[in-house]
Order: structure tokens, then sequence, then C-alpha cells
């Protein structure tokens, strides 16, 4: 039974209310504390929203990519840090949805309604290129055994489960899910990263973690396509974030320079204010249309990368300029913790360089140009 | 009985085969020589590409607007300016088809599939303010009388029937349709512009020019609310071209940085090539999406305008950007006159300023965002 | 007896040595902490700094503008907030020495070397724009009486001697000197700005406080022209205290870019760096050049203001720019608070706004070429 | 004897004559045409500029390198094509004077205040890269024997005399100088370039060229070291160029916006001209201090590569964004073939690519950097 456009309107709707009465009100103390508030997270488990991608069979709501982005993107005009906590666990669930065997998803995904999910790549060492992949996955009989330090984790302390980019005795390529309850699993350091500030980036240390054969995602080798493919999920849905952090800032520097006057004339009706809203609102345009554009082919089974490429290259980078220039023009009030807008600055900023950089980006888009 | 979507599909196949067969090859002259090649026209009338959005009931092939754009996007990448020669028609169709009574459209658009029209509202003295209109229409009996001096129209000389904004003698603003074969009907100068060499930008001097009352459009004072419509109409268009060139600044990128080494190099493999042909891939995805949600909303009789304005400002400036960057991977060849980059950016920035400056696209766009 | 440039060069050296020891191993910490620390100020003016602009015969060491410029500069690079510190009270002092009458300058300009002075212009309800200033000077015998409210000032609660932009009771812009030991002057409230963090940018509140005549800064009707005096002194010094931040950026990202590797490859070998680190070398030099043009042209009597003007519109612009691809550069490093380029772009983006915006700077340039 | 203030005076108001008098009323004609006029290259000789450089023993005027690239700026603001042809004429020069033996210059340089000279180092298969260097000298006696075909050269096909970058037989890079009257010396090509359209950019072919051994300039093995030497002197000249072509769009961005209005307010009164005209006097501004800075360096001995790199890289991005600001301001005359803003886009944007692309700057300016 699928989804209605009513129930997607419904969804959207509730959001909405969600992030108006819950949300948006703790968006500055996020900011200044640096996490969420105690009992933000349970709020945000009881009305379901861990779940809005999961498949119905597995306890969840079953809203397609499409219904899941624009959320993110209701979300985040409120507060962009619990749109990307969120971004970080659907990512991970569409790999179990994709990669996962029957076994493995009927034992987690059930959970995955109240507990965090995660995706790990990136080591001390080597950056995301995979030839640094240092973590090693041994097979032992049934098991594989696990052994490695995966830091920048998005939701990392926070999240319960992890899938792992790992290397076999091999040098295979293989994702595996561990579980923070595992013996041997130890959560690292915390980044001390300037936006985004609910969100935990963070280190999860895997001492000899043993797993059954079931805990494989997918097959062995498959491991930076399942990587590549988390990617690609996480940038449509970073695009929505984007959307939602400009969205934002339109409607600050909208709600400002309507209430504000130089001389007796309201700030939107000078020329220099008309630019950078109209250039805001271009942003938020065209980053909507493509996380948008992204989803719509993920959910009809035509390729997405390359458009998610472009949701995050240009929606990070835009976001940042239309949130500096909302800063402009609050003037002083932008440029003071006393509103939103320099906070904006630097949680878009964060997203030229998650989940691959902006130079990142640049390569992959042109690699799908060249091979068109 | 409406089109199909196998329909469109056909209309799409055959303009790109006329575009690749009859318009492409001749890309490079019409720039060279600043005018369409004689037969030119003569074949784009055979093929039917002026009755595109015509209903059938007039005898065109009744095609909507996103249909029509997307011809526009496809013929843009042979050849803008015919392009933007059949975007100053289409407008101008459009405005027939919302505000001409039955009598006018039964004399006049039949004679659409093989006459091009245009409309014309920017004066020498006044700009495109409504203000500074000094054209005059007289009531005289059952007649108008027509009087001024129209510069700057698309299809100036070219075209053979002209909508004109005109003030009445109590002064309204109305829109009045003239016809060059009228007496007192003269056409003056051609502008000698940098840029879309075919398209003939030119003036029309009214000298007592009868019409019956028939060829109002719309009501008497509805003058001012037509040309907005026609500007949105135009804009979503322009969006089309805008791609359209983009699309060919990037193709010609594309096949030129795979072909060309540095060193051993092809130049697609160095980031800073990367960088430039995302971003041009990038500015090629999201004009087309703005044009396609302004003709989407066109269709389906939501709000268009803005998003128009958005196409046409962010399309300009993206397209004139991304062909400069083709132009900065080609280098030397990049900058002479045998490859088209050099005047894909003088045909883009164009629309920068025609139907609207940057500016004035800021002032719609911020007062539609001031509005909601 | 002028100073030689041999003397200039132990200036230098010695500001060097001072930010090497005793600035930059706390500019993370005055970030981090938004004030400097105890003591710091005491060593600022132990070392003679606050002096450095005074003329001798105030017991200052007379250094010229360009010099002290440089000086700012140098500081900058180390920790931008004490170079603003400073620069806040060159700037006062500047308006002593050319406008100050020979009673006024006796009594406060020797105890500049240790009390620090600040300029005031803005108040609460009108911004800068010199027509909204409630700020009343009542002539009562031989005396002034003021009562007024200013804001935004930059040291403003650090500061001990205030010059105070105020309107005289028929309504002349006049400049009168206050000192924070007066009865009835009271400190208001510090601004929460988010860069710049050790400056204090804060508020004065004056109720009926009582100067005597000589406390009058030019004449009464010279107020506009003595800010504006006090703006063009304060940008050229912000061109400086902008090369030093660009010149932190710069420093590094080029460390960082020689450390660090991508696979094999040093980052600065990468063309991608290689074009941020062409761009923040220009900002710097361009700023530099900038700066020192109004400095010189300052000293040798010739107009300055509008390369001030520029030296501070596109200093600030670029410096946050440069930041920025500094941060790219670093990445995730970059984006945290480990390393200072984050806050490089918080300290030099207040530049945008303070001493007017970049649209008053660009009202300003346009009207000193227009007047050309 | 050296030169003093006072001529340097002189020469400038002689040039700004000769500009005013000679070279603007011909600046529109000679982008037109594509050419020089008849006579004027003439008029350029009888009146000394090709001399301004040369040293006096030489029959030169011997003014030094700051003077000839203020004149070289002055030059530009008439007519950026003229300036270009003195500039590769200038950089030749300085390649003898630096490089040269004595037989060689008693020899050339007295011709060089009636004879273009020129520096040719690309070639057709390896663009500027030293390893693609085709061009052989071969020894024979006491002679050199040079074969090869060199393109895109600055006056080529206009210039009498050649400097050849060419490599031994033992594959040692050297550069020798060749005479257009000498048997086996052709002219190939001109290039189809779309700006600096005076400036012919060509081609020579060399078969069995033979020169005596004092035509080597420098020595065996020095070629690369003499080739960038010509390229930073080419760069600080070009930097000159640019500061007049933007200079050119400041002045008729200035008077354009003076006269003209939008309703009531002259065009420069509006915050969006502000802007754009502000933007053009900075970047005047800037490249005019970055070749000042490159010259002066050059005269006093110190390094000067870097900055002259900054002067071309800076100095081209920001005349062509320049030029485009002023375009905007036109608007439809700035769009058209009227005005000379668009054909200064066309001019600076020359320099993004001539004497090493803006990719190649970066890598320069980061090397030094780098290396600091």
């Amino acid at each position: 039974m699928s989804i209605t456009n009513d129930q997607n309107q419904m969804l959207i709707q509730m959001i909405k209310e969600f992030t108006t009465n819950e949300l948006a009100p703790l968006d500055m103390t996020i900011d200044a504390n640096g996490d969420y508030p105690d009992g933000l997270l349970q709020k945000v488990i009881d009305t379901g929203l861990l779940g809005i991608t999961l498949p119905r069979e597995y306890g969840g709501a079953g809203f397609d990519y499409v219904a899941a982005a624009e959320a993110l993107e209701k979300i985040a005009v409120g507060n962009a840090s619990m749109a990307v906590t969120l971004e970080g666990h659907f990512k991970t669930i569409e790999q179990f949805i994709k990669y996962g065997n029957k076994e493995l998803n009927e034992k987690y995904l059930p959970s995955a309604v109240k507990r965090i999910f995660a995706f790990s790549m990136t080591e001390p060492s080597g950056g995301s290129n995979p030839k640094g992949i240092a973590t090693r996955a041994i097979k032992q009989g049934h098991n594989w055994v696990i052994t490695g330090d995966k830091i920048m984790i998005t939701n990392g302390g926070l999240a319960e489960v992890y899938c792992v980019l790992s290397k076999t005795q091999d040098d295979q390529m293989a994702v595996f899910v561990v579980d923070k309850d595992m013996p041997g699993f130890k959560f690292g350091k915390r980044e001390d990263f300037i936006g985004l500030k609910g969100v935990p980036v963070g280190e999860i240390v895997l001492n000899h973690v043993v797993v059954p054969e079931s805990h494989l995602l997918g097959t062995i080798g498959e491991g930076l396509e399942i990587g590549d493919n988390a990617h690609a999920d996480a940038r449509v849905l970073m695009g929505a974030v984007l959307t939602g952090i400009t969205d934002h800032a339109l409607q600050t520097a909208v709600s400002y320079s309507k209430e504000r006057k130089a001389l007796d004339t309201p700030l939107y009706q000078l020329q220099v204010t008309q630019e950078k809203i109209a250039d805001i609102a271009i942003a938020k345009q065209n980053t909507q249309a493509l996380y948008q554009k992204g989803a719509q082919n993920k959910i009809t089974g035509r390729p997405y990368a390359e458009v998610a490429a472009m949701a995050k290259s240009y929606g990070s980078r835009s976001a940042v300029a239309a949130s500096d220039k909302a800063l402009q023009i609050l003037g002083g009030y932008g440029y003071s913790h006393e509103y939103p807008v320099e906070h904006l600055i630097r949680d878009a900023r964060a997203m030229e360089l998650a989940e691959g950089t902006i130079e990142k980006m640049n390569f992959e888009i042109t690699n799908a140009e060249i091979a068109k």
C-alpha cells in the first residue's frame, strides 16, 4: 500500500508544527550550548521522526525519499542540526534497505524508530580516501572480527548502530554493522566543530569487535559501492537541509527588511537590499529543485548521484552566501548572537566539507558529464 | 483533444533534428554575418516552428508552454538567436490568446504560422518606464489612431504584426495591434548589438496609424498588466534559451577537455577544469529547473512571474559565467572566432538586460517575497 | 626632530616581537573567552603601544601614521582584536591632534599613553545617520551640559576618554570630550558580537555631564567634519588590520599545505590549493597597498578618504573571502576551533559593517570619482 | 645622467596628448577594423614611443620601467591594442639589455626606435610547456642554424626582429635573435582573436635560418630563465595596460552615470550604480598599485616576478569584471557597438590567457609564497 499524496501533506504539516513548537524555539540554545537539550531527542523519537523512511514492515511510516527530504527541509528551517542528525540516520537506513540481508534487517531495523543509526568511513590517517582505510575485518569461522578507528561520523557518540567500511584480510572493501553495546566498542573524541552545534561528529574505536556473518552489508567487495551510495543518499538530504537553512535566512532577511527603515524607507525598497533578497530567494529555489530532482530520480530508479552532488555543492555554497547576505542586511544585529543568521553561515559551511568536499563534488559531476 | 506525452517527445525529436541539420551548422555564420542567411527563416516557417504554441483552431500545433520552452532550449543549443526570435514571437502570441477578442484573433492568429509577431514597449525617451510612454492612441469614431515611436523591439523589422503599448487621450495604458502594411507604419533603426546577432532588435515608427476597435488587446487600462504578462511569458522562454546556451558551452567544454591534454593528462582530469565543468553543469541544471517550473506553473494556472524573473536573472548571469569558464578551458581557442564559446558569452549577456535588467528582476523577486 | 627610517624599523621589530611573544599565544584564548586576559592590556600599556602616534611633546613616541598602520598590521597577524583596540585609540588621538585646542590637549593627551581614548557617534535610534543624533549639548555659562546615549563604540567600556558627537541647542553638530570619571557618565550595554571578541563594543550614557568650553573639539558646526575625519583615519588603520588578518590566513594556509598531503602530493601542489593561496596572497598585497597609500597620503597632506574607504571595503571583503579559502584548504581542521582560520572570518567580517558599511563605502568612493 | 622626475612628468604629459589626439579617436575603428589604420604606427614611431625604455646610448629616451609602465597605462586608456603592441616591444628590448652581448646590442638596438621587436616561445604542438619545444638550433661552425615554428607571438607579423626560444642539439634551452629579412624566415598565420584587435598575434616559420654566434641571448642553457624574465617583464606592463583599460571603463561609467537619469535621479545616485562604480575604481587602484610595485621592485633590483604575476592575474580578472559592470550601467548602450565598454571586456579578457594563464599565475604565486 503506497503512501498517498494526502499522507505526504499530513506528514509535512505535522513536521511544520513540530518544528515551530519544539525545535525553532531551541535553535539559538542548541547553537549556544553546542548540544541538544535534555529530552529533545526523546521528543523526536516519540513523534516518530526516526521512522519516517523506514518501511512499514519494520514499524516505520514508510514515506518515500521525496517526502523524507521535504521533511528535513522544513525541520532545517527551525534547526539545521536536528535535520542533519536525521539525515545521518536516514542515509544509513537506506543502506540497510538496499544492501541488508533479511536476517540483519529483521534484527536491526525495527529498533531504528528509537535508536539512531550511523555510517562511518573516514579514518584518522587517510581522509576519506579508500586506499587509506586501515580498519580490518578478519574472518574467524562464521564471524568477522573488526578492529579500527573511525572519525568524523555524523551522530558519532549519539548513534547506537554503525555501518563500518572495512578492509578484509585480502584487501577487499566491505561494510559491517556493529552495535555500541558490543564488546570492544568504544566511543572516542567528539570534534569541536564551529557549526551544526547540535550534531555530534565523533569517533568510534573498534578493538576486535566480533559480529556474525549476517552483519555484512551487501557482499564482500561491495564496500565502496555502498559507501558511494550512502554519500549520494546523504547529499540529497543535505540539499534539503541547505534549502531549509537558506529559507531561514530568507525569512529573517525579509521580515527584518519589512520592519526596519533607512530614513523613512523600509529596507526592502532599497536596491542593495533587493539584490540580496533576490539572490537568497534564487539560492533557495535552486537548491530545492536540485534535491527534489535527486529524490525524485532515486524513487523512480533513475541515476541521482550527479544531481545529489550538485545539491550539496551548489546548495552549501549558495546557503553560505545567502546567510552572509542576510547578515549584511541586518547589519550589527546580523553580526551579533541575537539573531540566527550568523550561525546559519556556520551551519551551512559544514556542508562544503562534509560527505565530500566541493572539490570532490567537482570531480564527480565532471566525471558524470564526461561519461554522458 | 490534448497533446500527449508521445507527441511532446516527437516535437522535441523533430526540433533536435532541425537544429542539428539546419541551425547548428549556421551558428558561426549567423554570428559573423549579423543576420540570418537567406532562406533560413523560410525553412523555420516551413517546418512549422512559428506555430508550435498556436492553438489548433488557428492552424497551430497547440503544444503547451512546457513543450514550447523545451523546444527553445534545444534550438538554442544550436543557435541562440533563432531561439530568441521564436521567443519574441511566442510571447506575443500568448497575449493574443489571453487578451485578444474573437474577431482580432480570428483575423490575425491564423497568419502567425507564417508571419512573426512582436511586442513593443520601450520608447526612445523613457526606457521601459511606463510613465515615459509617449505613444498616443486617440479614439476617432470606431477607430484608434496611433502615433509613436517604439524601439528595442525583439524582431523589430522582421516581425509583421506588432502589439504596441500606448497611452489613450485620458492617460490610460492600452495595447493595440498594428500591422506593418498599415498606412503610417514605418520601420526605424536596427540596434547594433554585440550578441544574438541573428535577432534584429529594431524600431517602429507609427504616424497616425488607424486601427479598428477590435485591435485593442484586453481593455483600456489593462496595458501595463498585459505588458507584465508578456514580460513573464518572455522570461520563462529566455530561461529555456539560456539553458540551451549553457548546454552549448558545456558540450564544447566537455568535448574539448576530453580530447586535449596538458602533458599527458586529459584536461578534464585537472581539478581546475573540473571546477569549471561542474559549475557549468550546475548552471545548466538550475536554469533548466527554473524555466521548467515557470512553464509548469503557467500551464497549471499558478503564479509564475517570480520564478520567471529568477530564470532570466540567474540564467543570464550563470550562462555568461559558464561560457566564460568554457572559454578559459579552451584557452587561446576559446578566445578566438574559431570556437563558439566567445559568442555564447555575448549572446547570454543580452539577457542580463533584455526584458528587464537584473536590477528589475531583483525588484520583482523581492516584492514577491515580501508579499508572501 | 623627525623619526628616521631606522627608528621605524626598530618599532616594527619591537612590535613583531611583542606580537610573537605576548599576543599570538593568546589569540585563540581571546576569541574563546570573549575578552582580553587579565594583565594583557597593562602589558600593552607598559610596552608603550598606546603612545605610538602621540607626539613627543605629550609623551608619545611620535611615529607617523604610516608606521602606526604598519604596526597594526603586524599586531593583527597575532591578534586582530588588539589591533582594533589600538585602532580605536589612535583614530581618536588623531582628532585631538587635528582639532583639539592647546588647553584640552595639554590636559588630556599626556594620559593617552596609559588611558584608552574612544570616539562615539552612533545612537540607538538613528544608526550613524547624523540627522538622527539626539545627544544634546546645552551651553550653560562657560560649560556645556551633555545628555545622550551612544552605542557601538569601539572600546566602549574599556576606554576612559570619549569624543561625543552631539547637537547643540541650535542644532549644530559638535564634538565634545568627556571623561568616564565625570558625574553623570555611565557605561551601558556591551554588544554581543561574533568576532573581534577581545574588543568591547559598548555604550555610554551621559546624563547632564558638564564639561568646560575647552572640551569642544574644533568649532561648533564642525562636528560632522570631525566625524568624517575620524572615519577616514579609522579606515586606513582597518586596512592595516585586515592586511594582518589576511596574512594570518595566508601563513596558516601556506604552512598547512606544505605539511599535509593528499595521497603523496603536498596540498600546495594541487591546482585547487594554488588558486586559493594565490587569491589570499593577492588580497593581502592589495589591502596592504591600499592602506599604505591612505597613510602616505595622509602624512603628505593629500586627500585620503577615498582610498581609506577602499582599504576598508576591499580589505574586509577580501579578508573574509581569503580566510574562507584558508578554511577550505584546512578542511575539517579549518572548520574546527582548533585552528584560527574560522575566527579570522568572524574578525574580518566585522569590518564590512564597522565604521561604515560596504554600501556606505560605495557611496563615498563613487562620490569621490564623480567629483574628479 | 639619470632621468629626472620632471622628465618623467613631461613624458606622461606627452603620452597623454598623443593618446588624446591620435589614439583615442581611433579606438573604435581599430576594434572594428581589426587592424591599425595606415600611418598610425608611423606616427607612433615618429613620436619616439618605441624608444621610451631604450638606453640613450642606443638612441633611446632611457626612461626607467616605472615611467614606461605608466606610459602604457595612459596609452591603454585611449587604446589597449597599441599599449600591448608597445608592451611586446618593451619586454623584448629588456632581454637584449639584460642578456644581449655588446656586439648584438650595438647591431640591433639602435634600430629598435623604428623597428618592433618580439619574443617568441609558444609552439603549435606544445603550448608554452618548455618540454614541448621542437624548434632546434644546430651549431655549424660559428653560426647557429635554426628551424622551427613559433605561434601566438605578440606583434607576430608586425615585428621585424624576433627572440626565439630554441633547443640546441644537446637539448639545452637557448634564445636566439632572428631578423625577418633573413633567408628561411617566413611569416605564418595570424590568429583570429576576439579582442585587442589592433595587435597582430601571429606565427613565424624558420627554415634553416642562419645566425652568427653573437645572436645568442645570454648563454646556452639560459633559455628558460630568459623566457621567465621576459614573462615577468611583460606581466608588469600588462598590469599597466589593464589599469588603463579599467580606467577607460571607469571614465565611461562615471561620465554616463552623471549624465543619465532614472526618473529624475542621476544614475550615480543609485546604490546599485555606486556599488559598480566603487568596484571599478577599486580594481583600477589595486591593479595600478600592483604594476607599480612590480616596476619599482624591478628598477631597484628586488624580486618582482610574483607581484608581476599578481598584476596580470588580478588585473585581468578585475578589468573584465569592471568592464562588465560598466556595460551593465550603460544598459543597451553598453551592449552595443556604439560605446567602447564591450570591447574593453574583450581586450582585457586576452590577458587572462596571454603570457601565462590564470592557472599558471596561481602556480607561480603559490610557489613564491611557499618559498618565503
